[in-house]
Formats: C-alpha cells, sequence, structure tokens
C-alpha cells in the first residue's frame, strides 16, 4: 500500500459531506490501494453533529482509513493537507441576492485561504464546491499564493449535461465524451456540445439543434432549484458526487477525456486574467491539468461565454476589498 | 463489459437509500465493470421526493447505469431482480416497543416477500436491512419459497466492533479478521472475538478482557442509540455502506475471511430451525455463503447466544398469524 494521503473536508457535517466522506472513505476517490487521513472542518454550533458523523466513519470500518481529525480550527484541518474539499459555505437565505451571498461568503475564504497558506503541502489539489464557488476559490486562491492547484467545481454541470444528453439520446453516459462546461458555475454558465461525442459520433450530428439551443442550455442551468422543487431540498449526493469525479480524474488522469474545472485564467480564450472560469482540461497520467486550447468556438459560443464573464467580473468588484 | 445486472431498493428516497444509491451507482458494491439496472421503490407518498432522487442519479452521469425505474409497485421494483436492498421499513415512534414494530412491519413484508416469489430471479440475493430486520426477513422469506437467497444485516453490528477494536487498539481496521456477531440485529446480539485477529495475533491475546466483557459488547449493541444522540438522526451512511459490504462479500466473495450474516438456521449452534439468525461464513469466489461450523463456544458464549434466541422465538411468535 501507498503512504496515506492528508484529505481536507470543510462542511464535513452538512448533506454533502455526508455523501462525499463515505466515498472518499471507500476508495472511490484516490482509488482502493491509497490510505488515506480524514481531517474534517466544522463549524463550532455543530461539532456535536462532526462528532456523530465522526462515530458513524468509524461504524463503518473502512480498510483505508488510517485516521480521522475533526476540528473547528482550519489549519488544523488543512495541516499538511494534499487534497482539500471546501465544502462549506453560507448558504443562501431568503430573499437574498447573488451579490449578497458573494459578500457573506468572502470573509470565510480569506480565513480558508490563509490557513492554506500557513498548513497545507504546497502541491495541495482545492477544489471550491461551496457557493459562490468561483468566487469563493478566486479569494481563497489570493490569500494562499504558494499553492498553485486552485479550482472550484463545474463538473456537477458536466453531469447534469451528460445525464440530459443521455435521457433524450437513449444512451448510458459511458458512450458520451467531451461535454465542456465554460465559465461561472451559475445560471450563466455555458454547456457546450460542439466537442461532444455520442458512441464516436459528433453530437451535434445526433441531437436536435433545436432542443439544444432552445431546452438543453435551460436544463442544465437550472437544474438546481428543478432538484429543490423535487426533493424538497437541494443536490448533495450529485454534487458529492461530481466532487468526487473532478478530484478522482484530477489525481489519477482523464484518460484522455475532456474534463471540466474552473481555474484561474491566464487570458485563454478571451477570458479576463485573474478570473476563476471553467475551461476544458485533459488531465495527464501525473495529474497535471492541460488546458486544451483549440476548440473553436462561433460568435454565439464567444456571446454566451461573454456572460458568464460579465459575471464574474461583477462579483469580483463585489469583493474587490477583500482582494486589497 | 458484463451484461447488467437489476438491483431493486425499497425505500429508496429515505436516508439510508439515499445513501446506498449512490454507492451501488459508483460500482462500490458489484464493481467497476458490472453494469446496472436501478429498480427503486417507495410508497406512494413520497414519489415526487423519490422522483428527485432519480434527477440526482441521471445528473451524477454513472457510466455503469444502464436504466433507472421508479415504482410504487412492488412486483415493478422486483421483476427479475438479481440483487433486492430491503431498506424500506416502518420506523419505531416515541413509546412503541419493539413487539409493536414488529406487528407493524409484517403486513409490509407479506407483500414484499410475495412480490418477490411472484416477480424476483430465483437466483436473487436479498438482503433485508429495514428493521426489525431478523423477522422482517423471516416474514418475506416465508412468502418467497422459490429463492433461497435470503438475509438480514448484522454486518452493521460487524463493522462497529471493528471500528470499537481498532480504537482501543490503536490500528486501522483493515488488519481486523473475523470477528463475529450471532444473533438478532437488536441490543441482544452478541459480538464474539473468540476467532479473531488483530494483524495476525488472537485479539483476546491483545484486547483486555475486562475491556471485552464491560465495554466492548455494550458499546456496540447499543451504537444506534449513541448515534443519534450525537448526530441527532439515525446512522444511516454507515448502514448504507455496511450493507455494500455484505452484498459485495456476497456477489465476490470473502476473500477467506469471515462475515456475519443472519440467514435462516437448520439448527446450526444449537439455533431452532427457521430463525433468521446471525452466523459466520465465508462466501466462495462463486458467491456462496458457507456456515463456518468449528467455532468453539463457550458457556458463557451459549448463554450470551441464548438471549438472542430466546427474542427472536418471542419475535416469531408475535407474527404467528402471518406465517399461518
Amino acid at each position: 500500500m501507498s503512504a496515506p494521503i492528508r484529505v481536507a473536508v470543510t462542511g464535513a457535517a452538512g448533506n454533502i459531506g455526508y455523501s462525499l466522506l463515505w466515498r472518499i472513505a471507500s476508495g472511490s476517490c484516490f482509488g482502493p490501494d491509497q490510505p488515506v487521513i480524514l481531517q474534517l472542518l466544522e463549524i463550532p454550533p455543530v461539532m456535536d453533529k462532526l462528532n456523530g458523523v465522526v462515530m458513524e466513519l468509524v461504524d463503518s470500518a473502512f480498510p483505508l482509513v488510517q485516521d480521522i481529525v475533526a476540528t473547528s480550527d482550519a489549519e488544523v484541518a488543512f495541516g499538511d493537507a494534499d487534497q482539500l474539499f471546501l465544502v462549506g459555505s453560507r448558504p443562501r437565505s431568503k430573499g437574498m441576492l447573488r451579490s449578497d451571498l458573494v459578500a457573506a461568503n468572502g470573509p470565510i475564504f480569506v480565513g480558508q485561504g490563509k490557513a492554506i497558506e500557513a498548513a497545507a503541502s504546497r502541491d495541495a489539489k482545492v477544489i471550491v464546491v461551496g457557493n459562490p464557488c468561483n468566487t469563493n476559490c478566486l479569494i481563497a486562491n489570493h490569500y494562499a499564493p504558494s499553492v498553485k492547484n486552485f479550482s472550484a467545481m463545474t463538473r456537477l454541470d458536466q453531469n447534469r449535461a451528460k445525464g440530459q444528453i443521455g435521457s433524450v439520446a437513449g444512451v448510458a453516459t459511458g458512450v458520451i465524451d467531451d461535454v465542456i462546461i465554460w465559465g461561472n458555475h451559475s445560471p450563466t454558465m455555458y454547456s457546450y456540445v460542439g466537442r461532444a461525442t455520442i458512441d464516436g459520433k459528433a453530437a451535434t450530428d445526433v441531437l436536435d439543434a433545436d432542443w439544444i439551443a432552445n431546452h438543453f442550455h435551460k436544463t442544465v442551468s437550472t437544474r438546481g432549484k428543478a432538484i429543490i422543487e423535487a426533493r424538497g431540498a437541494s443536490s448533495a449526493a450529485s454534487a458529492a458526487s461530481a466532487s468526487i469525479d473532478h478530484m478522482h480524474d484530477w489525481f489519477h488522469g482523464s484518460n484522455g477525456r475532456i474534463v471540466s474545472m474552473a481555474v484561474r485564467s491566464e487570458g485563454w480564450y478571451g477570458v479576463p486574467e485573474g478570473l476563476i472560469f471553467s475551461f476544458p482540461h485533459i488531465i495527464d497520467d501525473n495529474g497535471v491539468a492541460h488546458l486544451v486550447e483549440d476548440i473553436a468556438l462561433t460568435d454565439y459560443d464567444r456571446q454566451k461565454i461573454q456572460v458568464s464573464i460579465d459575471e464574474l467580473v461583477g462579483e469580483r468588484e463585489a469583493v474587490k476589498d477583500l482582494l486589497g
């Protein structure tokens, strides 16, 4: 067996955490031969609940779990951490605008960025799941300049897009490749099928153009709301599952397939430098993510992407005092 | 890839179901190359919620999931099913005695037994998770005489026992083998370490005899209550995880290790014929469970086991009208 890796999870007593921890502990993410040390962070009011979650993890007798740390101190949770799932965030309450949500979460991610800089492994890989995840990631990344591998999750949108395509094409999702999510994890994100294939055939040859233009994008970008209406609770297991997919592929490689992850733009595809923006990547067998640079975007695609750029520029503006 | 297997889950919109479905769909149970068709059963009042769960499963884009059926008709859910997780049951409400719980659940499992007899694969493997699981299994089994592979879950108790041993011995649970649970999945069950090993050494040589006699049994048998107190909710992810372990080993084999599962006694170890009782098994590579017959029980062990026998005889008596 390999040496254990340290996996930090914030918001560990929440609903996404409750789905995520068992997937990590069972080997779904880092593989059946990779021992893990779980380092779990929660806010003080829910430490009792987190202790109950830890009891259940102990009760699951996972052979890969070497140790479990439960703490409300971010520097302890992030100490020497190799893989970080930043799941916890302040949820949107009734009547709150997106700008309020951005402002309410900012200070949390200032603190977590500083704790990562102080304590995590320099080679750590970070996924921000807690919303607004792109801008939360922007802030945390700003305060952890020594840690390069920051990302925000748009894999849930990619999975949702594949799920919709599978449903209308009548195929299992295993034969669908290279669906791409551009932009912000918000209704402005753009789900793009220009490079996608279904059983090796171009998705644009298989799918109805009207369905793509008038149903697909909208269904994918408003799916979170539809889940809340149907289930009476927000997406938890599917969000956890997408974060597992994201980190799995970033750890093991994406096997030549395109995956979407939001990372710091270096001006790629006209996206302003410094924004955390979802781009297509292929991840090599050493776990290094490479931008896919040769997507031929149409004017229509660029217009769609511009909407998400504008939104993220606005979010960055809203937290500019925190980026001092 | 193999042909898909049909996996039925009852109580699919409940808390255990919500943990269980993602573990099945991701390949944790039947392996990374085994496609599955999910056949999900719920009662009519929660079909909307179940549809929300199905949406999230679609949104998780699992390559192994070939189809998902959501229904409130047990014969549809169990149609040609190869693997059945009977999770749904009437929960214990405040002031309800165990005998009330047994009586309240009986009719549910009469109906499910009949539906299994009518619709499931003759080679189906059934695990009953919904409590009181031993007696629920007894009833369902009675009404499905053509289906031989019925079991009730005591793997959660086995995992809890290993978790406790790991904690006091300061080892990961991967080095602990052959802990055995005897009897009913209730506080009368007997957690036995006479055959257990820790890193190859006899557990009875490593562990303190006083701790085993005065703390270990009690902690394991009352763990469910302790989880409720700590977490504010009953065990869900750990119960789901134990059912995955149970079915995983029954499908793939237990690799020479002893696993505990409650099955119909043929008079083994003095347990009356016909009771669903947890015994030690080794499962061969073809998925056939073999009773471990050579455990040398002491008088103390037999007294402990007798308490669980007496309880299960009483439960059978309480539902005798249903077994007519």
